[in-house]
Order: structure tokens, then sequence, then C-alpha cells
């Protein structure tokens, strides 16, 4: 949960009115989002959210993340819309931080996912990579394992302090992907942090997604990957093969994995797994005292790491050929 | 701010489903109480604010405040209306933890309040104090002087740690106002806790009172006083007279003050700035790694307490006779 950035009323009104939403009625800073502060807007028009960046998204890559967000939307996905204001920008600035003002979708995360909804993830996943085949731009992977070398350099000295033993642990880990991670897999536009949080549900039924600021350019079975992490383990670290299967099958009812995509799933779902291990370990060394942000547990993808280094093929993950 | 209780969106509709206020569309955990879980829900009939009781809130004082609330609406007052579910009961469970669905008020705090909103706040406290005159319950005000010296004591050995001399400084200030407090004011239903974040402006006017889980039974101008202190001083902790005099004014248009009333104010003030220094103080030496809430700083009643020290009368307040 995040609202780092306290806003004046004087400076919100002001800044509603150079959109043309009508005038502000209400604003509650929300526990949504770990990266930016987000507000829900009630205006004369309907509900928004405000988004203000903090520091942690770089400047530069929001006319990425607001034109994939508007490029997906003319596909037919249902993500926030950025609104334009009255000059027809989309980008503003409030209380000295970019801000930028969205459609708001009403819906609820799954805090518990069933295999429906994992089904419906995996469908909305392949419709994603679909939809991003003609977005103009693109965007390198920060958090891919050219990255990941320099995140444990950052923690290494203090990552047994989280579980002793880890930092060999990882060490190893990095040096088993070097010599294993897939090249040349089918690429473009992935979401890279679809979690529950970040997938709303209607009446039964996916009713959007949102959070795109990880959102880069890399393998389209990276992306499968960080969604069977993310939503086919159970709460105890066990691997939920009716899920995973779930998730896998609704994904090829609109993209078919090729046989090199198959291949590489149980190293891509290691990467994955190493990826929220080493993000949620330096954000749990350097949790601060005071801080509005409660860090999420590294050991949870300790364990998920454990057992995709036992997975054999993607077969140990659903995949029914 | 404060989200403590994870709902589940299963137990959430379940719950819902039990009011006739149609389907759940959103929910979201808000910045707003710092001593209940509060989320901004959406349903198919619209906003409402669903509250979640915490620890800090006694269960029994439930129905006094919930009461308080339906009272002072049925009189005019605009503040958060509990909904009532199929059964006819506002009180409900949720997540192991009492909760309720109230009405949504549109309207923001004012960060910077100025003297016209001052003015606007004593009127509607004026209001309040008269509305609640037939309000069939009462409440002992557990944060009054008798209250203080148990407060104190609990933090005692490490005031100092706030500010040098903290310790005797406070006990020195808790025997004045055992020698001085007055007794035997015009008393009722005070809000008790009326700072800026808990009154809202809408187009200029003041659009609603909310947060009762303070409201008790004590001197009316014991109120007043606690909006002294929370509305007429500036960032830097002077007094803004022009603004005491507002707040004053707007109250007087309602209730006119008694002589004992003009009378006891400085050593109300001074009351309502210990009342919360004390709880300031506890709530900072107790915060905890890793809390959701950001302490309010004691300090500033430290300054607001040195100007009550000083002051000789209600005419440094703004009264003007």
């Amino acid at each position: 949960m995040a609202v780092y950035t306290d806003v004046s009323d004087e400076d919100l009104a002001a800044f509603v009115a150079t959109y043309d939403i009508g005038a502000v009625l209400s604003c509650k800073g929300i526990a949504e989002g770990v990266e930016n502060s987000n507000y829900l807007l009630h205006t004369q028009q309907g509900s928004f959210i405000l988004t203000l960046y903090e520091k942690r998204v770089e400047e530069g890559d929001l006319p990425f993340f607001l034109g994939l967000m508007e490029h997906l939307a003319r596909r037919g996905l249902t993500c926030p819309q950025p609104v334009l204001n009255r000059a027809g920008v989309a980008l503003g600035r409030l209380a000295g931080r970019p801000a930028v003002i969205v459609t708001f979708l009403e819906g609820m995360s799954a805090r518990k996912p069933d295999a429906r909804q994992c089904a419906m993830v995996g469908e909305a996943l392949g419709k994603l990579h679909l939809a991003g085949a003609d977005f103009g731009m693109t965007r390198a992977n920060s958090l891919s394992i050219a990255g990941w070398a320099p995140l444990f350099r950052s923690i290494e000295a203090r990552a047994d302090e989280i579980l002793p033993g880890l930092a060999v642990a990882v060490a190893q880990e990095l040096a088993q992907l070097d010599a294993h991670w897939p090249a040349g897999l089918p690429s473009g536009i992935i979401h890279a942090d679809l979690f529950p949080d970040n997938v709303f549900f209607l009446s039964g039924e996916l009713s959007g997604l949102i959070d795109f600021y990880f959102a880069c350019t890399d393998a389209f079975a990276y992306d499968l990957a960080i969604c069977l992490n993310a939503w086919c383990f159970e709460p105890d670290a066990s691997f939920n093969i009716t899920k995973g299967m779930a998730l896998i099958k609704g994904y090829e009812q609109i993209r078919k994995l090729s046989d090199a995509e198959v291949e590489a799933l149980p190293w891509l779902a290691r990467g994955a797994a190493l990826r929220f291990l080493l993000t949620r370990s330096v954000d749990w060394l350097n949790r601060s005292e005071g801080a509005l942000v409660r860090p999420k547990d590294p050991l949870e993808y300790v364990k998920k790491l454990r057992f995709h280094q036992r997975a054999d093929s993607a077969r140990d993950y659903g995949l029914m050929r």
C-alpha cells in the first residue's frame, strides 16, 4: 500500500480544472500501488484514479506506459485510460511530481484465486500479448537476467539476514540461469507484473487489468512464467497444478506456445521467481521505520524457486502435451 | 492513515449481500481514520464507507457512536449515516471485527484552513452541540483530565526521548490543571476530535463532519478549545487570532458562551493541548517498525501548550468581549 505525497486541496482543484471532468467532489488516498501514490477521485463526471509518480518510476518511461494503456484499450483490452487535459496531454504535474488521471475500473482483486480465475487471467495475458503487437514503442526489461546480478550484489552482504545460506543459494542460481537462460523466444509487449492485485473481477468475469508500470519488451513466455508464480501457488507454497493447467490452457486459447517456449518454461519460471525474490529482498532489507509500505515477504519466493528447481518440464506446470 | 484488516472478496460480497445496497463493484482501502480500517466501497447503489473497528475502539461504545450519527442526521447535521442491513441492524461483523457501512460524504478536508473555514467550523460545532441536546445516551470522556495522569505515567520514563525536560514540564502542567480545571460548565454531546481531517468542504461550503469515534459527554467549551487548537495555529505554531476570532464568532452565532465558559477558555485550551500532547506522545513512543500509521508529531502540541500557558483570557483567542 502506498500514499506518499500529500496533495493540498487547492493544488488538486487547480490541477483537475485543467481537465474536462467537472469539479472535485472528493479525493481519497488509496492503499494500492507500491510504486506510486494513488487517489480515488470523485468528480462531477464520475470516478477516476489520480496517480502521482514517485521516484521509483523513471519519468522518461511514462510516455511508454501511458501510450501502451491507450493502445491496449483501442485494441479492446479493459485497462485504465489516461484522461487527456484540455491541452490534449495526458501527463501533468501536481505537488512537484508527474501526475496523470486515468479512468476508474470497477472490480475486485481475487485474494484466493481459483482455477477459473487463473484460466481468465491466462486468456487476458494472451490477448495482451497479441494486442501489443502493433504498439510502436519498446522498453527494455531492466528487471530481466542482466539486471539480477547488480540487484544481488546490492544485498549480497546482508542476504543471510533474510535466510541463513540465502546469499550462496542465490549466487548459485544466478550462475545456473546465466548458463541456461533461453534466448530468441517470441517477444513483444509484456505486463511483467500481472499479480492478483493487478487483475479485477466483477460478477465472476475478468473486468480489467491495471498497473502497467513494469510493462516492457521481453519474451511472452516469461510473462506467463511470472503469472504461474503469482497465481498458481497455494499459501503453503505448494504448486496447484490444476490452476497451472487452467492458466496455460487459457493462454493457449489465445496464443499457442511454440516448442521452444514450452521447453524454456521451467527456466523462465526459475528466473521469474528469482526476480521477485531479489526485488523483495531489496525492499525487505531497506524497509524503514515509519514507512507506509509493508514490504512483501521474500521467503515466499525462496520456496517457489525451490519448486521450480525441481521441475523437469512444462508438464510440471500443467501443460498437457 | 490506516488500513489494518485485509478483507477477502468472498467475505465482503457475503457481508454486503446482507444489505439492500446492490452488489459490490469495488472496494479500496483508504488512507483515512487512524483508529479503524476504512474502505471506499462502490456498489450498484453508489458510494459508501465500510469501517472495520480495530482494537482501539471499545465494541461496547459502538451503539453510542452509531446512534449519535443517526440522531445528528435527523437533527439536520450532515454526517455519515449508518446503513441498516435487511434485519434493520447497523452493526455487523466482517473479518472477525465489528463492521458498519455508512453513507459516503463527498467533500475535501482543508489542508490549510482559512478564517472563513474556521467560522464555518465554529458554526457547525455550535449546531452539533445543540443537536445533541435530546440524544438519549451518554458516554464519559475517557480522555479528559482524569485520564491524563494515567496516560502520562505510561510514558513518563521515556517522555524526554521526545524532548529533554518534557516529563517535568508535563508533570507541572498536570498539577496546574488539577488545581484549576473548571467544573460545572454547560455540558452535553461533544465531538472531541473535530480536526481539519474530520471536516469536509465542497464548493466553498462546509459539507459534512465525520469520525465521531471520540464523541462523548463533556463541556461544550472544551470542544471549542479543541477546535482552537486544531484549526487556529499556523504551521510555525503561532496562534492566528483572526482565525480564532472567526471560529468563536461562528460558534456564538449558534450558541452563546456563558461567562463561566469565557473565563475557563484558557484552561480548557491548555487541557486540550495536553490531551493531544499525551496521546501523540504515547503513539510516538510506541510506534512500531513496519506500522502503516505514521504517528503525528507530539512537539506540535508542546508548542501550542506554551502559547496557552501565556494566555491571560479568552481575548487572547479572539473573543471580542
